[in-house]
């Protein structure tokens, strides 16, 4: 590791006292501190409504560590250290009186820093306060240099393509593109850029990615969680903006785009845009045929009762927001004419399972008796980091008698120190001005665009076609039936006990 | 398991007092006892010149299986039942007697059965009594009926070409080719039967198994045994003959065969009958360049002093004879022209492996800065039953850093019972008729044509190029030059432990 610290860094947080600050932030600042990736001078500026004791608001950052960070408790000189860096800033995000003595805090820092570094600020915020933040920003000059100012916007990125046109519009009318880092926590997440070392790093598996070697690809983020305490913002949202509209088609771009031209920003944004430009529209016959959507009634989740969507707190009792979607889609181009993507995501569902499956094709001449299952790499992103390869062996013993067996890799089993968390490796890119990882305003739209034909489909008839499923089950049946004939069911991954069994007892 | 036990059995040993016997053949037929793969009726006819009384025969035979069987001492009752179907057969090879007992113990074995079943003649002798035996058996009609009888033979076919040109039509000219079965027990082994599956019934290798993506493919069988006992044998012998015309050359042809048509003895043995008449000759002068010969010197293996080749028991103190050799060949066909295969064998070396290396090429465009190391297939047969596949993966941190790390799949870590001998495969084999894993004359002769004008060049000059390697080493300097500049180093098989420290250290 050569970390890049040169520049100095003044850390704007918006929207301190929020959830995100305390789970994810500042837990992932905290790691990058203490394992050196952090520049020698950096300053975080909290800035948050609530009136609060600073001495208080450090200690309830540092509980937050204590439980979320990924190396466990903080210790203690190294905490106070960091938390000297902190400073907490109440301030109202529409007064201008905020945003002055941001500014004198600021330049404060660089003053004694002896060198102009690089300012991040953090839209910690809900939706309605980005542009707002954006605009102080830009009339205080507080992010006008283009090489060293930036701005971090968490999603939702609008509501729709219209929504989403108009702030990028408004955020690029006052910063450069350049500028604007749009964060999906997903694209940090280890496996999903192992997938793109794996795919453009392997000569091997580059030339059976098209439509001439595989049958079909699944992408599916199945979450344990129900929508908790989210309610008032899901109820509005649904699982196609909360997650299919970023999160799945993140992955689907990673799995499907061209190699780029270079490992960096602009080429690997580029390919991935073609993949979303590429995806063939939906027409509303199309949206009733090929994509499921469904939400949670009451169940048990690991026998713990959890109660259906609609008595969820903050959500209407009437409610006709999906919690869960599965669709198929196809992509126009040369690679994958006729090969169908299954994305599917879903909340109160058996258990936690992130996971993409590239199914390879059968074998068009066989020599062998048996029943041979089609090769399957299986790229589980969560709970397990894994990459395996199911293919067909012979069993041992006296005939030529053949079963399928997994080739793996675990991450888990062959480093044994933690992983760093997607924030972690987010932030240090923002820092870093490396916008690979982020999207760009082109690549939003593009995914809204995807997105749109549905979700006006269903605004049109909002009940029509609303499924329902158990918490605690994978969801209807119709999102099995969608598979067919191309499999029968959404993979899971198994126990690798439960592969040893099946490959002893067959 | 369904085995096909409807025919009684006649077997016959003949040499039923050597060391192959009581080693592998008694084992291994107790092992298919044991666990019902042999028919209901069968009976073991031990042949040999010795007088000895039988009880004191059978003690020994039990000593061996106590000693060599994969499943540990035999239980009492078990071998007592097994015992009960063997008689010793005292005779002398090349008397008529022996036949005339020998068909009268056979002929009331199968009287006793009410069923003509199969007879099995195996030839545990030295080359020398092969015809001899054969002979008989043709004259006493004891193996005449060309479905159920059947005669097995060890290695060497022959010393050259035509010796084994020589046996092949004096055999045939006695039996029909299907009634004659040539043991390799290479054959045999998990592994090797499983290349086989891994091939062909796995739609993702083959496209990737050919000139385009393979660079070039080691197949290497390194012993850590010297030559021990076997010195008068096989100081006529050497490593070429011993080991690289019908081991090495067999595991070539599984690795570079086409698809057989089916997974039927004829198609498979024309597949790889194929591979050994497309490999191109070797001139004398590329002898001299891609072929080197070698012996051991004393040294060490595992801290055990180690006398030279030339102070072994029976051998020559001037001995020119070859224990290693290396070698490269191409193979001029439409899949493979341009690919180098090296194989390797040698006696006393560091450490037994044998493995198959198929190294992949370089990616032909490149998007990480890291040196990127090309995929490899790693075939592991002894000690370990092991498929791996060498890929490049991102080292868990932040930033895209690349690592090689393997993804594998262990026989003994996915199954827990232990796997069947070699023996044991090829001896049910024999009994159900099945030749696919036996060599076909012509496969025999086409092994020998590849390796005659090495063996002619030698002789033309025994000591020329004749060079010398420590024991406990893994063979001269020569044997890694002639890899350039394809590789550096011949394939070794590093503990998993190791790989994963390179990859966290990296």
């Amino acid at each position: 590791m050569k970390p890049k610290k040169a520049y100095p860094a003044a850390i704007t947080i918006f929207g301190a006292k929020g959830d995100l600050t305390r789970r994810k932030l500042i837990p992932a600042l905290y790691n990058l501190f203490i394992e050196n990736h952090l520049p020698a001078l950096f300053e975080i500026f909290c800035v948050d409504f609530q009136t609060v004791d600073e001495a208080a608001f450090k200690n309830d950052l540092l509980a937050g560590v204590n439980e979320f960070s990924r190396n466990g408790k903080a210790e203690p000189s190294k905490w106070a250290d960091f938390a000297a860096r902190i400073s907490y800033l109440q301030g109202d995000f529409t007064k201008k009186e905020t945003y002055v003595s941001l500014k004198s805090k600021v330049e404060d820092f660089e003053k004694s820093s002896k060198q102009r570094g690089n300012r991040m600020f953090y839209f910690a915020v809900a939706p309605r306060f980005i542009e707002v933040i954006a605009e102080a920003l830009h009339t205080r000059k507080l992010c006008s240099n283009k090489v060293h100012d930036r701005i971090v916007v968490e999603k939702p990125f609008g509501t729709d393509l219209d929504t989403a046109r108009k702030l990028n519009r408004f955020l690029t009318k006052r910063f450069s593109e350049k500028q604007i880092y749009r964060i999906d926590h997903y694209l940090g997440k280890e496996t999903v850029q192992n997938i793109m070392a794996f795919r453009f790093a392997n000569f091997v598996f580059e030339p059976l990615w098209n439509k001439n070697y595989i049958d079909h690809i699944q992408i599916s983020v199945a979450e344990q969680v129900s929508v908790g305490k989210r309610g008032g913002y899901y109820d509005t949202a649904g699982a196609m903006r909360d997650m299919i509209q970023n999160h799945l088609m993140q992955l689907l771009c990673i799995v499907a785009m061209e190699c780029p031209g270079a490992y960096k920003a602009e080429a690997i944004r580029d390919a991935k845009t073609k993949v979303l430009k590429n995806i063939r529209p939906f027409t509303t016959p199309q949206v009733f045929k090929n994509v499921v959507r469904a939400q949670y009634t009451a169940g048990e989740v690991d026998d713990v009762p959890r109660i259906a969507y609609r008595q969820e707190e903050q959500v209407s009792p009437e409610s006709n927001t999906e919690t869960f979607v599965a669709l198929k889609m196809l992509i126009d181009n040369p690679r994958w004419e006729g090969v169908p993507f299954f994305l599917r995501t879903g909340k109160s569902m058996t258990r936690q399972s992130s996971v993409i499956v590239v199914q390879f094709k059968d074998s068009p001449h066989k020599i062998f008796k048996d029943d041979i299952v089609p090769n399957r790499l299986i790229i589980s992103i969560q709970p397990e980091l894994e990459i395996s390869l199911l293919f067909e062996s012979k069993v041992p013993g006296l005939q030529m008698k053949l079963v399928p067996v997994e080739m793996d890799f675990t991450y888990q089993e062959a480093y044994t120190e933690s992983l760093p968390e997607a924030y972690e490796a987010l932030l240090l890119d923002v820092l870093h001005g490396d916008a690979t990882l982020f999207m760009r305003a082109d690549q939003v739209e593009a995914a809204w665009k995807v997105v749109m034909p549905i979700l006006d489909a269903w605004k049109k008839s909002p009940s029509k076609q609303l499924q329902f499923y158990e918490s605690g089950t994978w969801g209807p049946a119709a999102a099995s039936n969608l598979l067919k004939p191309y499999a029968k069911e959404w993979f899971r991954l198994p126990s690798r006990e439960t592969v040893k069994k099946l490959a002893v007892n067959k």
